[in-house]
């Protein structure tokens, strides 16, 4: 299903709930150029596994740009007028500030900012994470919160938002 | 956005997905005297700070009333033909009537009477917290039912439901 | 609410959501046979409670059937032109491939192919599990993994899918 929208979308979801593979779906029906930004740094042999299983899910129309933390320079560094990125995902993102002690709110209003001025079509594939027991460690809290966040901050100045469950799409804006 | 309801409103929602905000702002458009219940109990330092954070964000308009238990009593205290009354939270009434070893079904049975009988508008908040994985200890999943059983029987009895995510609704009813 | 379908839904919720006797209103509301496939294995005691429970609230239209592994081979042996089956649910018999170390990809072709062939109408009850914090231990990542790629499967087969919220359905298709 292909959801049309103007400038930029947010694909929410849970863990394999179809949302990545969603999100690419929308930039295939789109003409230009497809960049993934991806967020996932690997830190053992499970994140390198699903990273490579997603990157051979891609096809040959896509160009892949790392940025773990200074994502806002890479979508300004890489949209173009005919362009469509992908940022992967916001929820790693969020893990990536909390473990480097960056400073949140600053990401956050360079990421919005971005957002506003990309010449290109931007989507962000991001996860809900906060609909489950509350954790027990204050640091998985406190990702929780950031990753909360970014999402509502991405989400009120986006054009269109989804809701990604068991592959199907509930339209939030 | 604003969502037109009659007379009780049921905000669903994660953890920092916005619901709480949302719900204020449902109630802040309406005429009349704000009450804000709270079920909160601060037993730390962190949670002494996510109340203040939250009555910070609240303005003149609002009167607070805490009711960690007596929730069903204090919405026929405080409701009046002209007044909205916000919850915030079942959750946390939930896990207070878990610790304090408290007749559910009871409690359950008042909050839907209270609802029925109350003159004023009333907007309850509510987490969902049923969409991870189930928990390891059986305290956890205990809380994890009562919160969904109070989750059922108050959308039944309410007017309107709204599941928010990212801070954008999707309506239940 | 009665969700009219064609031939099959599923119907995704969290725990206590009241996924299962939204599944069983809808099926109770068809005509023909009921047959209840349920896939729970009791281990303890807390199970046996849950299961005994969930059995009681059933009628006496239903006819219950046990499929902890051999789920698709259940369905085709029960379907018949004026039945309804209700398999609940998914993610019981994803834990059980799992820990019965199951071809989990053979196992969701065989499901995929026994709904495409059922000669009745078919209700599946699952749980959405992947929209909490990314669990600590592998194994329940990799349940996690087959839970949604269980659910992403079926999803795109049915006619119809609903995801249910505090006992309240919002159509995904």
């Amino acid at each position: 299903m292909i959801h049309k929208f103007a400038q930029s979308l947010l694909v929410l979801g849970g863990a394999r709930s179809g949302k990545s593979r969603f999100a690419q779906m929308q930039a295939e029906a789109l003409p230009g150029q497809l960049v993934y930004i991806a967020t996932a740094q690997a830190f053992d042999a499970e994140m390198e596994d699903r990273i490579a299983r997603h990157r051979a899910v891609r096809g040959a129309r896509w160009r892949t740009v790392d940025a773990p933390l200074a994502l806002a320079g890479a979508i300004l560094a890489e949209s173009r007028p005919d362009s469509v990125v992908l940022v992967d995902c916001l929820t790693l993102w969020a893990s990536n500030l909390l473990l480097c002690e960056e400073d949140v709110a600053a990401a956050i209003a360079g990421l919005t900012a971005a957002i506003a001025n990309a010449p290109g079509k931007i989507i962000f594939v991001t996860n809900e994470v906060g609909l489950g027991i509350v954790p027990d460690n204050a640091l998985a809290r406190r990702f929780r919160d950031i990753a909360g966040d970014i999402n509502q901050a991405v989400a009120a100045c986006v054009d269109s938002a989804i809701f990604v469950a068991a592959g199907l799409p509930m339209v939030l804006k």
